[in-house]
């Protein structure tokens, strides 16, 4: 999407310079939304590092990132050791990540019976495969949204502004380009439909107030950001047309796992009479996963609780103390929305309801007897 | 309640040193909860600083703090002109607050056909009474809260801890001593319930975070501090047993307006079959405003979302910038919660339903038609 007027995808090969063509862009995320700022990765450790100390992070652009690093480390040693150490490498930065190990599968799998001289060329084409596959997963996340952005812009009558609720980041800088959630937004925005979006800012990490509302400003789409305590209001004041948030993982029957406090604004909008989807890309259906009561919660450290980074008045940032001394905190990361409270999914594939039929068909899978 | 041991309210007639017994003793609730540190105010022009710079604040201690000021200014000039020039000036320090206007009535008319030369003892002797009634109203809540409490803990089998979710802070710090919501946590604490309090942060100004958690904390409750995100959560997996609120105004027909996003957790709890009461002392009760869907909300600066107040890692205090420089944000300061959300109110009166029939029964109102 756009910064400024400048196209940018999340990671992309140097253009210019000493290591053009072969080095590796991206921006660093730990410094947004205050500072700009895009870092070049010239070898595996860079990349590694780039994941682990979270200057990409998203389920999408992770996988991207470590499918470039098996590509960097195979521009300097392509033998099957080299292979299997950056791998081994790339994987114990987030181990957690899926789409971490996915990747790293894939670059594996591509290379293991290939000629040593053709490795890196062939690392570079599968890592630059990998990302335009996630593009176009995205892409259409967004047309298939965007049909449904249409309606309730032509059943509003087309008056005032389209007016969207999201919760943390689902974006662009979450995947590679367009985002998930995001993409339908970006899409209705392009096209002329006036969207304004509602941007809740998603505590205790901030990756709305951070990152949903930097990028979203960047290209110029306009928005407000909000308390995640606000959503229930507006609803409630008919200022949200619908609600559209990502998700971590998808059960089979629908039931979805996302950020923390996605389940307050499901049951707001439900009391509402609010539409409320979920952007999926297929790959994240957890097809053995029934429902969503028996997926882990992963719980994180508390001081992301009890103390919050910021810009200060003389331009730094620095983390500042919200609690007291003496009081604990608790810190879970996600919540499930359970299907019902879904008014459909939407995957590159289509929309579906949030049901177990509905998926099956749509991904042609066997339906549990 | 406690602070480290020593019984505090949170005003009082200073009993050391020059100026006891007619000078003020507040709380500084600004430099909570990361200083605490006590004031004196000798004069009108403190007390009504007290007020406008938010040293105190809630309701009923905003009220109490009001009717010192007029003590503290009778002691100076016991002059009808001293008289009205302080009332004015209390009521100038915070328009809206309901509390205020009531209090400065309250002591013009004791104090206004009364001799010149004993005005200054009467002030005194109403403030101290205005503190004092505030004090009995929510002991009043307090053991009207405490019945339900103990009901709930009986049903539970007296096992594990009983988990308390509340949000903002409807604690002593917003009352003279008590609180509202947080009054029967206290008293089943003290009568050897093991109370556990789920703390909501409560974004933007962070009262719970920062109030609430402060004086569980100093009285020996345990508490744990959660963003406002998580408590749909914890009440899917059952570590919630029941909520209790404060509010600020209360419809004649049971609903109440209270901080935002207090009917996020009205959602969760009805979904969850958690019990969901609000406090609320009688006089906060509007019988003018029959339903919930008028009360008008107040829009506050958007620089509290944008920004948020924290320690340092030396000590000191500083705001932190969380958005982008171009992104706007939108500060809504409360939200309504329809009655049939609310399992009950709790009162100094007792306990009722929702209700405009629960209400007008319990404060012996004629029903409209």
């Amino acid at each position: 999407m756009m910064v400024d007027g400048v196209p940018y995808r999340t990671i992309w090969l140097a253009q210019e310079g000493e290591g053009a063509g072969w080095q590796v862009e991206i921006i660093d995320q730990t410094r947004l939304p205050h500072i700009f700022e895009t870092v070049r990765l010239t070898n595996l450790d860079d990349a590694a590092h780039a994941i682990r100390a979270m200057l990409v992070r998203g389920a999408p652009l992770i996988g991207a990132t470590a499918a470039y690093g098996v590509a960097l480390a195979m521009r300097a040693d392509t033998s099957d050791d080299a292979l299997d150490q950056a791998c081994e490498t790339l994987l114990a930065t987030r181990p957690t990540a899926v789409n971490l190990g996915w990747a790293l599968a894939e670059m594996q799998a591509h290379l293991r019976n290939r000629p040593r001289d053709q490795r890196a060329a062939a690392a570079y084409a599968r890592a630059v495969e990998i990302c335009d596959e996630d593009v176009a997963i995205c892409e259409g996340i967004g047309r298939n949204g965007l049909a449904l952005f249409e309606d309730i812009w032509t059943a509003k009558g087309q008056q005032g502004r389209l007016n969207v609720l999201t919760h943390c980041n689902a974006g662009w800088l979450a995947t590679v380009d367009w985002g998930t959630a995001l993409a339908p937004i970006y899409m209705a925005h392009d096209g002329g439909i006036p969207v304004h979006v509602w941007v809740d800012e998603t505590r205790p990490r901030n990756q709305g107030a951070a990152l949903t509302a930097w990028e979203l400003g960047k290209h110029g789409v306009p928005h407000t950001v909000i308390v995640d305590n606000a959503g229930g209001h507006l609803m409630q004041k008919g200022e949200v047309d619908l609600c559209i948030t990502g998700t971590d993982r998808t059960a089979a029957n629908g039931d979805v796992c996302n950020k923390i406090g996605t389940y307050l604004k499901a049951l707001a909008a439900h009391d509402n009479g609010v539409p409320f989807y979920v952007a999926l890309p297929g790959p994240t259906i957890d097809w053995e996963m029934p429902d969503g009561n028996a997926i882990p919660i992963e719980e994180r450290d508390p001081a992301e609780v009890s103390c919050i980074e910021g810009r200060l008045a003389d331009g730094t940032t620095a983390p500042v103390q919200l609690t007291p001394d003496a009081s604990a905190a608790a810190n879970y990361a996600f919540d499930v929305t359970p299907a019902r409270l879904v008014t459909a999914l939407v995957t590159e594939r289509g929309v579906c309801a949030a049901s177990t039929d509905g998926l099956a068909n749509l991904y042609n899978k066997e339906k549990n007897a």
